[in-house]
């Protein structure tokens, strides 16, 4: 479809929005074993139909010199076998995983005889909007169907073809397994300005879950009437205190700077206590190096280090996304904290300590969704949690934080069960 | 302080929101005892300040004609001895109160080694907007800092006189008890502008509270640029199965609709089912008419009941807060379940029946905070879910739905205890 107005655009999303809600309701009464059923059919499904998933991925491929994409970008949209054994497996997956529907969050019988329970229900309707990787499709289907919601799936023009491809898979096997064929939808046009008629309609859609760049994010938190599930950046700490193993130290910054460096929990900037920085960057800084990273200093690292370049104050506050490494060295664990609660970015922070004190207060004080000791920053991941699978990070203190799973894609109700109680 | 011009009352928000943040991350270490501490200081000053606050509140009662309050309002108004006796004893309650800071939620020893918590903390700092009753005052102040988190309050001019005299004592009692004496703080301006400033400083704030009626709460709303706990109306309903007893139905509608008509959990729609409508309303109709209660009728409730004056389409979209209640008679459950998605407003519905299947069906597919069974819609509340007191009743899916009490003003962290795991 392609848009010939906006009258037409703010039709057809509302159109696409209302029957996502109507689907959403029949969503809601739906067994655990009615949902894994579809599950393990779309995943049978994909298995059996990956030659027409490799084709329409080819045209994709094919026009992504005309986007302008480099050849990273390029490799992260294609499909191969192996990719989509990999889908296929990560819906087996998720078809293991409880059904958060139904639990039971608390109960208490009152006083008075009524029983109050707090019971986890799905959210509604879900918007998802998403960036080059066609995978993520089928994961946020599965994800919101599997947690009761029904799902508008948005996807980038580059991976139109692909997604297509996906979502005729998916309606066919909802249909197939009785399910509502408008538990998910794909926006089956790439027109840009349908995105804000969507974000208005706050009286269809319950949650907005942006996945891509930081300009991405922000024009859909300004645009958005209902709320957002998102995180801006991953400006990630890995502060080494006086008390460190050095050697753990070493491992740690390592892994999470370099293990993948694109990726939002990966490491950005060093923290080094004055007591061991020389020793700890004479080790450390060239084993960096080695590695490709860049690294840049403040001035006492520059003292240490002659092959760090200076870092300006905006180095601290960016997510480089690259082999590069800030690196400063503080006086103290409270001034660490402080750097990292104004630099930051409230993703993920690690220290590295033997000090019990020093990471108490670490943890107490540094305000982000995940404060790791002695550990990588790279841990703060749905999978790695033990979540099974996520939708994505939220960096937000509201409703979820830090990597959301299907829990964190419910809300709740109150039920109550009396025998005519009244009250006085 | 008067605010001279929009500049000056940008700085004057800006400074109070600054020194809310900062007072924010020195609660966030708080004890529990520390903050029970403060509580009972304070109410132990309250006890002892009551001629104060008496007097200060004749200074807001003498304006009240000016502001043109009718009776009822002067009267919720006004503070006496039993009044603040009950602000005393409720402070000792919520100082009794399970702590939620620390709580852990959930903690997990992963395959690695790495243990992976999930732990309770302050949202940060609260925006607090309410109108009329000063005694509103102490409760958010005590609800807020018990969960660690500051508060910005901003009452109504009508109550300014007395809010400004219960806030000097809960200064006074934060510094004698060593608390940050900004952890809770009063808009010291009555210029409907500050609020505007407030709800742009999402950078400063983490969420905002208002409690008023439907025109404060859609101007929050409208220009909240953080998330906000609310609800708008309580259009709630009691549905007379086909299976109820009759003389039990009767006593909850009753209750629901008469206990206390100015609140948002009280009933504003029954709704029976035609197989019993006669039989009920020829019972229940003039019990509610000898209360007191106009009745406004369907077509065949005004064919039972002559007394019943016919209802518009808009009665059944209407909060009355007054002793009026709409009354249709519905075909069958799925009926009464689709009248109440479509016209309620998500808060409190209630079934009255004997039949487990009905119960089941109801529960399960309205779509509000709180759905009952056999019981009076008046108890959804805080109190009476067992939460101890209450901030706020949200009609929202995110974050927090039903009464909002101690839980509902808080987040989480994940803390990861490693010994030098690294990612591979």
């Amino acid at each position: 479809m392609t848009a010939p107005n906006q009258e037409a655009l703010a039709d057809y999303t509302q159109d696409v929005a209302r029957k996502a809600k109507s689907a959403s309701r029949k969503l809601t009464a739906l067994t655990g074993n009615q949902k894994s059923g579809w599950l393990l059919e779309l995943a049978s499904a994909i298995d059996s139909r990956k030659a027409e998933l490799v084709q329409a991925n080819q045209l994709d491929i094919d026009k992504a010199p005309e986007y302008g994409l480099n050849n990273a970008a390029i490799d992260r949209l294609r499909l191969t076998e192996v990719r989509l054994a990999g889908i296929v497996e990560s819906l087996h997956q998720i078809s293991t995983l409880t059904d958060p529907i139904g639990e039971v969050i608390q109960s208490q019988l009152r006083p008075n005889g009524i029983r109050v329970s707090q019971v986890r229900v799905p959210l509604g309707v879900v918007f998802f909007i998403y960036e080059s990787r066609p995978n993520v499709t089928i994961d946020a289907a599965a994800l919101c169907v599997k947690s009761g919601n029904a799902v508008i799936l948005r996807g980038g023009k580059e991976a139109f073809h692909s997604n297509m491809a996906f979502y005729k898979i998916v309606a066919d096997s909802l249909e197939k397994q009785g399910l509502p064929r408008e538990a998910v939808q794909l926006v089956e046009t790439t027109d840009r300005d349908a995105v804000g008629h969507f974000l208005k309609r706050h009286d269809l859609i319950d949650v907005t879950i942006p996945r891509g760049g930081r300009s991405l994010i922000e024009r859909v938190t300004d645009e958005a009437t209902m709320p957002v599930i998102k995180h801006f950046d991953g400006i990630c700490h890995v502060y080494v205190d006086e008390s460190a193993d050095l050697k753990m130290a070493e491992n740690i910054i390592i892994n999470s700077k370099t293990h993948r460096p694109g990726v939002c929990n990966a490491a950005e900037t060093l923290l080094v206590h004055e007591a061991v920085a020389e020793r700890f960057l004479k080790q450390a800084g060239p084993a960096l190096l080695n590695l490709g990273v860049e690294l840049r200093g403040c001035r006492r690292t520059c003292q240490i280090l002659e092959k760090a370049v200076p870092a300006t104050e905006e180095d601290f506050r960016t997510e480089y996304l690259d082999l590069i490494l800030s690196v400063k060295v503080v006086d103290d664990l409270t001034a660490a904290v402080e750097h990292i609660n104004e630099h930051g970015s409230h993703h993920t922070d690690a220290i590295v300590t033997s000090q019990l004190a020093a990471a108490e207060e670490f943890q107490v004080n540094v305000d982000s969704a995940a404060v790791m000791v002695n550990a990588s920053t790279r841990f703060n991941d749905g999978g790695e949690f033990g979540f099974g699978a996520e939708i994505g990070i939220s960096t937000d203190k509201f409703h979820a934080r830090g990597p959301c799973g299907l829990r964190e894609l419910t809300s709740y109700k109150y039920l109550v069960q009396g025998s005519g109680q009244t009250r006085s």
